[in-house]
């Protein structure tokens, strides 16, 4: 008799639980040593602080408590802690340097194969802006996989504002643009295009917004999208360069991520072993200033399964 | 502008959570030495699951998933271990050692300042029945509170069948039963009394029910109830006694723990800096058979947070 767990979530045995432990050890030394204190947030959380964060962040796992106020179960790492900064670090001028282990819970598509239930790894660093913050994050998560065994691992970057002006300059309003966003973060590109053509765009403004999402490689990618974003890149590579990994990086000019409140930079963590992303992160300077004073902050989290099952891949020399 | 989180849970700030981490890892290493390799089961289970187990256990959060099925969050780790090894170990004949640290959530009485999330570490011993295996956890677990760096723990030890038998003895139902069982778990011994009057016992049988609750102390309590809850309890003492810690007990005769699996011996951890119970545990030699394979079985659970505060006033010399 078999007594089944929830689909995506998953038992751990003792042999991959040790390995799992070491991996997050090895991480979690590496964020301590660059200043990133631990912090734990509670796995429930009301739901109205997670919407205060993200309109999406509380769709997930919902319960009632005993007095009818709705609970639900964190989704991401980030926007419990930006609700912990605004509560105990108000007041504090300097940059903070976080960081957590613990596990968020969605409610993902049956059959996607995608976990219900994932240990996050990650950092936030909240008070540096700008190219500087998202380089500090991003070198911190490029040495923390050295520093766990993984050699081969790239940094894909991008800019979260970089399609969303290319659609206000082409007059789109924020509902039509909805539905080509959502295409673009599902990596859907024929779908996209449909979708552009749909709206009767032509000329210049329609082609940027078709071959932009498919710009990917080094540096020469950003001659193609002048403007702000592609300074920001430019500046954050630079920035990875004096750091040493800037090797690591890969331009992505059609990187989406799934929360809605990054701004400017943000990026994703492949590795060539495996199929899937192994995180991200991105800068998220409004997101602070929906709980408390406004400060600009930068963060990545890593999926610690993921990263477990590329160092396997790794090892094998797959 | 405070967001709050929900009653009974809280954030852990940078200072604490290093403590937390290390005490944690300290305990690990202490099972994993003994050979008590960890595992990890989802924070969600299905309700019935956790209610094959305990009636009770599935009595606090609650939800329904996208199919409708309710889901509870996990109250313990003792019965979703219970699950795993009847899915993932039940052709192992050998016994099995597993620990597990991970939070539990229970809903509990408002006002009272207990926590609804708490980290628990603890250890299952499967396969070795009797005081055999009772003796090999509760050793085990002043073992590694004293490699945490604890010096004035104690054991409350007592059996859960005990004041079962006596009632059952006495001609008491098991309708009857419950409320009397209620207050003595509460230590409410007054109001024990009473309802033991109301019940219109007398005699012997009335002099037990009231008294051996109150029963503390060392080996001389045992001989006021002889029987095999004292023959077990004698046995427990005595393999503690080779394990050189013997002097850590303290029997208990009034003890009942909360979750209802528990069979024969039973017992508390305590420490004379703090006024509440650090953990505890107990056999538990039916549970495993309501999933799978019969097997005699022994646990116990720490409460992390309670242990680092027993840390603290120590240190303190309080």
């Amino acid at each position: 008799m078999i007594h089944p767990v929830p689909p995506g979530t998953r038992d751990v045995l003792p042999d991959e639980m040790r390995e799992l432990r070491a991996l997050s050890g090895s991480l979690h030394a590496t964020f301590d040593r660059a200043g990133f204190g631990e912090v734990w947030t509670p796995a429930l959380e009301y739901e109205e602080v997670l919407r205060r964060g993200d309109e999406r962040a509380a769709a997930g796992f919902r319960l009632f408590d005993d007095r009818g106020h709705v609970l639900a179960l964190r989704s991401d790492a980030t926007i419990p802690i930006a609700r912990l900064v605004a509560n105990r670090y108000a007041t504090e001028p300097a940059p903070l340097r976080l960081c957590y282990f613990a596990h968020a819970y969605r409610a993902v598509e049956r059959g996607s194969g995608q976990a219900r239930e994932f240990l996050q790894g990650g950092i936030e660093l909240i008070g540096v802006g700008g190219a500087e913050g998202a380089a500090e994050v991003i070198a911190l998560i490029v040495e923390a996989l050295s520093e766990a065994g993984l050699n081969r691992h790239r940094i894909g970057l991008g800019d979260g504002m970089l399609y969303r002006t290319l659609l206000a300059n082409a007059g789109v309003s924020d509902e039509d643009a909805q539905p080509l966003l959502e295409s673009l973060w599902r990596r859907d590109l024929v779908g996209l295009e449909v979708r552009i053509d749909r709206l009767g765009l032509t000329g210049s403004a329609r082609d940027a917004l078709v071959a932009v999402p498919a710009l990917r490689g080094g540096r020469e990618v950003l001659a193609k999208v002048p403007g702000p974003a592609a300074e920001n890149l430019s500046a954050v590579h630079e920035l990875l360069a004096e750091r040493g990994v800037a090797d690591r990086v890969i331009f992505d000019l059609g990187l989406l991520r799934d929360l809605g409140y990054y701004t400017g930079t943000i990026f994703e963590v492949y590795d060539p072993a495996v199929a899937f992303a192994l995180g991200g992160g991105g800068r998220y300077d409004e997101l602070l200033g929906r709980f408390g004073p406004s400060r600009p902050a930068c963060g990545a989290g890593l999926d610690i399964q993921r990263v477990h099952v590329a160092q396997i891949e790794e090892e094998r020399g797959t």
